[in-house]
């Protein structure tokens, strides 16, 4: 009689799952199933453990609704957000501008607006800031009429998608046209760090690893133009804090940029992107 | 300036858990972030199949209530249930009887009853069996006053905890003492597969992997004796479906029994179950 042993299991559900149609899925399915296996047999997980997890997970599928999606927050603070957005948007020849995550608070269809222009609506406080630069493409030459989508939170701290009844809806944000130089420009006030949700199974976990829940600031950018792959990045503040405990893990060494005073008392911040030219 | 790859964003990840108070919190955590990322990577995860993950999971976490446990069921049929009962109750000196899962149908403080008494409270129709066997010690000796807590399907599939409209509470369930010669016996009806309930996510999932929701026909069991190492386990009817493909990857080939048809016309069941004795 032979007995069972956790590399026989694991190789039965591996085969079993053999039987699925989409060969995708097949593939992914098979690989998880081998990954969750290894990780349980590894720390031998124990029946409590088990269950504290089962508990947990239930917990951020409960917590989730049409404006709260805590797995993606989970997603978020184990780092596999940022992973795969590295997977799928990283350029492997880097030429590029570093990627970073969309994040929850992207609304499309921003008002256009004229460079040079202003995308604060509402006075709220908040250092009043220039944000501009050229957008080149992977040869060195700026692209004219590419388009920088930006969006980024009030000095409260807040996103107008988060403040419905205090903000206007399109406060901070809007969508700019690079002239023929390649430069885009905005004025705007400086971003603030912020929090993400910390009631949640979610924020229980960051207290239980003894991390915190704040996000270094930072301006969030779509940037796009005919024949060139787009990107979606952050520039964040080199004064920020946090930089180095982003709770997301979206920071990367050179999307830091820095905010420097200017004649008129703004502060400036120059930010350069390259976008790669897609393949003929 | 450095570029973030995913192998220096696993690291960070994993560092930054590095702050966890707990120590097997933090070696439980680090270790399933190195196995997320590493499943993320090996399959090279694409934005639309992360997002069905995220939404896989939600949609999980909302099917649970007071009755039904989801995740548990995504446990049981990824076959991680079955490896975390091999991890924490498998008998490496392979002495004791296997065990398995305990499944969801379990209810503590069945009624006593007398050996050759019948745990048939409800006449629903099924095939009359005699189960009965020795309950040894690991050096073949017989316990007297073990303690075999028994509890299966009737003929129409369900258990009583699942029909409590219909079946008495404590139909086909009850606690037996073996008796000097460490022997327990009881009459019921044969047990018939049934399916895991397949109206949620792991329902879509199981037809999405090609795979059947089915149970192979099983009676639980709990066996129990002063001194010796409690155990868990199920037999299974060799004459069922799907002992190849229990769902729940509940089967072991020591676990399977035959029903053979015995003088009286009822079916017999002989199963004999080892303890392992406590350490001193």
């Amino acid at each position: 009689m032979i007995r069972t042993t956790g590399a026989s299991l694991t190789e039965e559900v591996v085969s079993r799952l053999g039987s699925t149609p989409d060969p995708r899925m097949r593939e992914v399915m098979q690989a998880l199933v081998r990954h969750l296996h290894a990780f349980a047999t590894e720390v031998q997980l124990t029946d409590a453990e088990w269950l504290a997890g089962i508990r947990f997970l239930t917990a951020t599928g409960q917590m989730c609704d049409d404006v709260r999606q805590e797995f993606i927050l989970l997603s978020d603070t184990l780092g596999l957000s940022s992973l795969v957005d590295l997977i799928n948007h990283s350029d492997v020849e880097a030429l590029a501008t570093e990627t970073t995550i969309l994040g929850p608070f992207y609304v499309p269809e921003s008002p256009w607006r004229e460079n040079a222009s202003s995308i604060v609506e509402f006075e709220d406080g908040g250092e009043a800031t220039i944000v501009r630069g050229v957008v080149r493409d992977d040869r060195g030459t700026p692209i004219r009429d590419a388009i920088v989508d930006v969006w980024h939170n009030a000095a409260t701290g807040f996103y107008a998608v988060q403040q419905p009844e205090v903000q206007p809806a399109t406060n901070l944000r809007g969508r700019f046209r690079t002239n023929e130089d390649g430069r885009y420009e905005f004025l705007t006030v400086r971003p603030v760090p912020y929090p993400i949700p910390n009631d949640g199974p979610v924020g229980r976990l960051l207290r239980d690893t003894g991390r915190h829940e704040w996000r270094a600031a930072h301006i969030h950018m779509k940037v796009s133009a005919d024949g060139h792959i787009p990107l979606t990045t952050h520039v964040f503040d080199r004064a920020s804090d946090f930089l180095d405990s982003d709770t997301v893990f979206g920071v990367k060494d050179s999307l830091i940029a820095d905010f420097v005073p200017g004649d008129d008392g703004s502060l400036i911040c120059e930010y350069d992107i390259t976008l790669v030219r897609e393949a003929k």
